[in-house]
């Protein structure tokens, strides 16, 4: 009977504190939800960072003002330390508009196309050359140098839009633009053309980082859906050989220059040593404002920190909001960071990063294993569930943060998950502007990425 | 050791029949949705319906537009059966734009305003008097007649921004338009000023329905917040009774004219007179096109019936696509389908709604009890999981389909929920367009529609 009672007193007790606790997370998540969705800055920092900085590709003039506007941002709202981190960037330029021809017989059409970042120019008088329309690197290889040679390479595969959600049906259509200059360019292809990684039919070409994978460089270009329609319609309807592509780009690159991840602390009262990492990138293509990418995530990895002083949260670890550059070309604030890490041996525990636009939060996604999963399911899901905020999957792939787990494998790394319907219509296009976001969207994700720091910082993960 | 074998067979039995269920309708389920976006015509429909019909109040020569225009495509995808439910309608018309001044002094600021629905013009020449600003319907009446007589009831009370979904947040607000003309005409108001009702701070006035509740009419207008700021501004900075409007409208009621439901319907196999209703309303306020309000929830009801059509699908109910009329000011068409229901002694089993947006879905609302709604949630579920379609709530509140459960109380309602962050961006306002609408998200929409019309029709749902 006593050992009964014990027994049942035990759990009573286990019960009732994973209940209070619950209760003191649910009440301090609730802060947080009221401290963004009330006071929230994200969305006045983002109309600055979109309007009075602009366009910020990495290397450029543009992505200095920025480095230095949001360093002063964070001073402003005094955390414990900010600081810059040296690294060097690619430094590529798009030069004049590029301008590209469909020539059939008599009849000229004009394409929208922008320049893939990275690629080089054409030469001054552009090219011109009969284009063949392709669905796959597969089919490339099929052709091999007879079927491609002295020719305009055209990659069209369209996402399919079975595909549920937005980054999966990219994934599955981005190698076209990432490999496809480099791969096209082996089997002496001049130039390549890829339709733009995008589920909308509109007149806005999306570029976007592309390899030469050791093959001579040649000119690459995306053209906008329509433009691409366009020209497969034509192709389709005529004898192979007869449509030709005029085409001319003027981007080149320059020297690498130096650059920063803009790096913002709140010292951990407990673990100084063990670091959570919440990061967006600040550099963005040049075409827009870089507004949900990833102007969203860098604002939202500002405002956890901001929140948390705000309503005089005293985190246990330090937790550091990350603006790292060159994640559109070249990834290196995102290796420097780590490097930095490892060598400063720094133990970092989790690692969250908001890239895949600021819209309405669906919940996040973990590199943990499937028991992790369940576990943070068990003591989680209900905390976010009031929040709509509450699906919580496998996964933890997105670029900036990836690197931390080389050199640190017990890291965990968290993909912030916002609704994916309309992030490829505005991704590295003109469309990516300030007026795509939406105010309460942009404050939801900034609040849902504090909750889940803050669920971190007191609890820990386990894989 | 029979009887335990006889038992194991039959659990084992059902177990494999459940699961053979699951995967038919995860198959069927699959179908709907690649049907949808992949061959889909809600987007394609609702542009017609926004740019070739238009704006659409009930009563108005578009509205007719709309009805036959809808009842032939209902006709072209060659339902079993379309047809008109005839009703009679109010016919409020704006007439020329409302004109708002703010006068201080020698000082002039321009409001934009837009009359409420169903409310009487001003005279002429305008009104010019005080206006006061009030939160709410409680402090009017602690004001009562001597604090109110004589003078423009400004009511000014925002969306609570802390409430993370836009439909309450509207409830939480929406009283003052409702009823707040008719509660400050009986303490001798002689105009109301709302807020518009929207999380968003801009210039676009939001119409709606508004009611006198007996008292004699006085013009009603909303504001946009802008403007709603800027007055209320002013209020605080001046003393009482010297901030004035000059504001002047010119809506009227004409008398009622007659319209219709617009129904199609696919019948059903073993239950012909057992129906599933799925609908929204044709009708729209008279500022913009009426796209995510209600063209969206329109478009999708249609495509429940063309989906199950293409895709081979024969219901065992009959299922009806019901596009109701005047849901906007007055619910005539509504209680007209519900009347004819009764007197025909239809068993209506469920009706489903789409009147928030054509946003992304995040699932739906039932009307069932707590042991309902765990059912729902054990059974189907996992179903939607893949589509991010999956959150199962009680409510089922959506005005057109809540006149059927007078009559029925059996009949189980329930509301499609989509995604609520944007909804109130563009409600009743002049930023109801079909650019403001996604294709994908649209769609996303009336697949989950269909999927669960399907499911209701091959399970049906306990209460």
């Amino acid at each position: 009977m006593h050992m009964i009672k014990f027994i049942l007193s035990g759990l009573m007790l286990a019960s009732v504190s994973s209940s209070v606790n619950a209760q003191v997370d649910s009440l301090m998540i609730r802060k947080v939800y009221d401290e963004e969705l009330h006071h929230g800055d994200a969305y006045g920092n983002l109309r600055y960072l979109c309007k009075n900085v602009g366009p910020r590709l990495s290397g450029s003039r543009n992505a200095e003002k920025a480095v230095t506007w949001s360093k002063k941002l964070m001073e402003s709202y005094g955390f414990d330390k900010v600081y810059l981190q040296k690294v060097m960037v690619h430094h590529w330029v798009r030069g004049a508009k590029e301008q590209g021809i469909i020539i059939d017989g008599q009849n000229r059409t004009t394409l929208t196309l922008a320049a893939l970042g990275g690629s080089v120019g054409t030469p001054k008088q552009g090219i011109t050359a009969e284009v063949i329309e392709l669905q796959s690197l597969k089919q490339l290889d099929s052709l091999g140098e007879t079927g491609v040679k002295g020719k305009i390479v055209f990659f069209n595969r369209p996402f399919d839009d079975k595909i549920i959600e937005g980054v999966p049906a990219y994934m599955g259509a981005a190698d076209q633009r990432f490999s496809g200059p480099g791969e096209a360019a082996r089997y002496g292809a001049i130039a390549v053309l890829i339709r733009s990684l995008t589920f909308s039919i509109d007149n806005y070409p999306h570029t976007g980082a592309m390899q030469y994978l050791g093959n001579s460089p040649i000119p690459a270009a995306a053209l906008s859906t329509v433009s691409a329609n366009q020209l497969s319609n034509l192709i389709k309807k005529k004898k192979s050989g007869e449509v030709k592509i005029y085409f001319k780009q003027n981007c080149e690159t320059l020297p690498d220059v130096a650059s920063y991840n803009v790096i913002g602390e709140l010292k951990g009262s407990e673990f100084s040593n063990q670091y959570i990492t919440v990061g967006g990138h600040l550099d963005s293509w040049d075409l827009a404002e870089g507004a949900h990418d990833d102007g969203t995530g860098v604002m939202q990895a500002v405002e956890v920190l901001r929140i948390f002083k705000k309503i005089g949260y005293q985190p246990k670890h330090t937790i550091r909001a990350v603006l790292f550059m060159a994640e559109e070309w070249g990834g290196q604030g995102a290796m420097k960071y780590a490097d930095e890490a490892t060598i400063n041996k720094e133990k970092h525990i989790a690692a969250i990063e908001s890239d895949e636009g600021g819209f309405t939060p669906r919940g996040f996604r973990f590199g943990v294993s499937n028991t992790g999963l369940k576990q943070i399911n068990t003591n989680w899901k209900d905390l976010f569930a009031p929040y709509n905020s509450e699906s919580m999957t496998i996964g933890g792939n997105n670029v900036d943060i990836a690197y931390l787990k080389k050199t640190m494998p017990d890291v965990i790394l968290i993909d912030f998950r916002p609704d994916s319907q309309r992030y490829f219509d505005v991704h590295h296009s003109a469309n990516d502007i300030f007026e795509n976001v939406n105010k309460r969207e942009l404050e939801l994700g900034a609040a849902s990425m504090t909750a889940l720091t803050y669920l971190i910082d007191q609890h820990e993960i386990k894989n």
